[in-house]
């Protein structure tokens, strides 16, 4: 049996994010971002609250970074997301260097993806960053042989909502239209 | 060592979704989404091709359900993903009951958002919905004594690109802002 809890933000887990960004002062700043998306084949979304100080530099300069989070990653992204850039100066937690578009990126993620905001869906309290990818690095121990991201070892750390709490991304459990082969062979039965 | 593998859809993995729609023909139809997004703390966004025959549907009627999958629910999620309802009835696929404004909600989906079409976000090849939640349908147990949704138990299928794969979600690590105090205690000593 299934429960009307009413309306209620469900569509979790989503991969923790890290947002690097440059102040139009010329200070990097860092803010976890868990409200985000995929746009086509080519584009992503980061949601982020008109409140934060990261969205006056993205607006300005139009380059930010996706770092996705690991648990070794996990202790200082979720400090950067319990303070605010306009009391603490965030800048030194992570050690960094520049992406080829000059967007901060964190030297310990597993992944960052370096974006370009080619728009903004912007709602009421939100900006809604539309970013395409100029260069993705990845730690080389969570390659394939084939140069492919292995999720499984790179074992992002997820995040959702309603009980406000972090999981961990877990094993593999196959290939994409390997199991639609099982639905068909049962129904055929 | 982080090595640059190009411009690479990385913000993975997501969860994998069934959307239910209803066609101009009255006949329901199942689609398989794995680009997906939230937008603010209210909306969701559900990335598909134009190619789709579901888009006509929702485009139309402006309702459809985003469900979540759980493994039991996989093969036939997959299978739904596999082809096109231009080609094959995918209607009988899932049993399933009107949600509160009338769209398709599978029935044995661990947790169902119905949902409301109030924007389209449109690129060149996709409609991107950005859709209010109406109603939250999820089974009795996965939800935690005190009524919230658990991730933990309820254990999403995950959907990455790069390898075109299923994962499982994992154990839960803790909760958010538990680990800031971590961070602020190693930096204090």
């Amino acid at each position: 049996m299934k429960k009307n809890i009413g309306s209620v933000l469900a569509l979790y887990p989503m991969p923790l994010t890290v947002i690097g960004s440059e102040g139009e002062d010329g200070k990097i700043n860092w803010m976890l971002a868990g409200h985000v998306g995929i746009i086509g084949h080519d584009k992503i979304m980061v949601s982020m609250h008109k409140a934060h100080f990261s969205n006056r530099g993205i607006r300005a300069n139009k380059i930010l970074s996706v770092n996705l989070v690991d648990e070794n990653l996990l202790p200082a992204a979720d400090y950067v997301g319990s303070v605010s850039a306009l009391k603490v100066d965030k800048s030194s937690v992570f050690a960094w260097h520049r992406g080829n578009n000059g967007a901060p990126v964190i030297e310990k993620a597993p992944l960052s993806m370096v974006c370009r905001v080619v728009d903004n869906y912007e709602t009421e309290t939100f900006d809604n960053f539309i970013c395409t990818i100029e260069s993705t690095l990845v730690a080389e121990d969570a390659l394939t042989p084939q140069g492919k991201i292995d999720y499984g070892r790179l074992k992002p750390v997820l995040f959702e909502m309603p009980t406000y709490s972090y999981l961990k991304t877990g094993e593999v459990i196959g290939k994409c239209l390997d199991f639609a082969k099982e639905y068909k062979n049962k129904e055929e039965k």
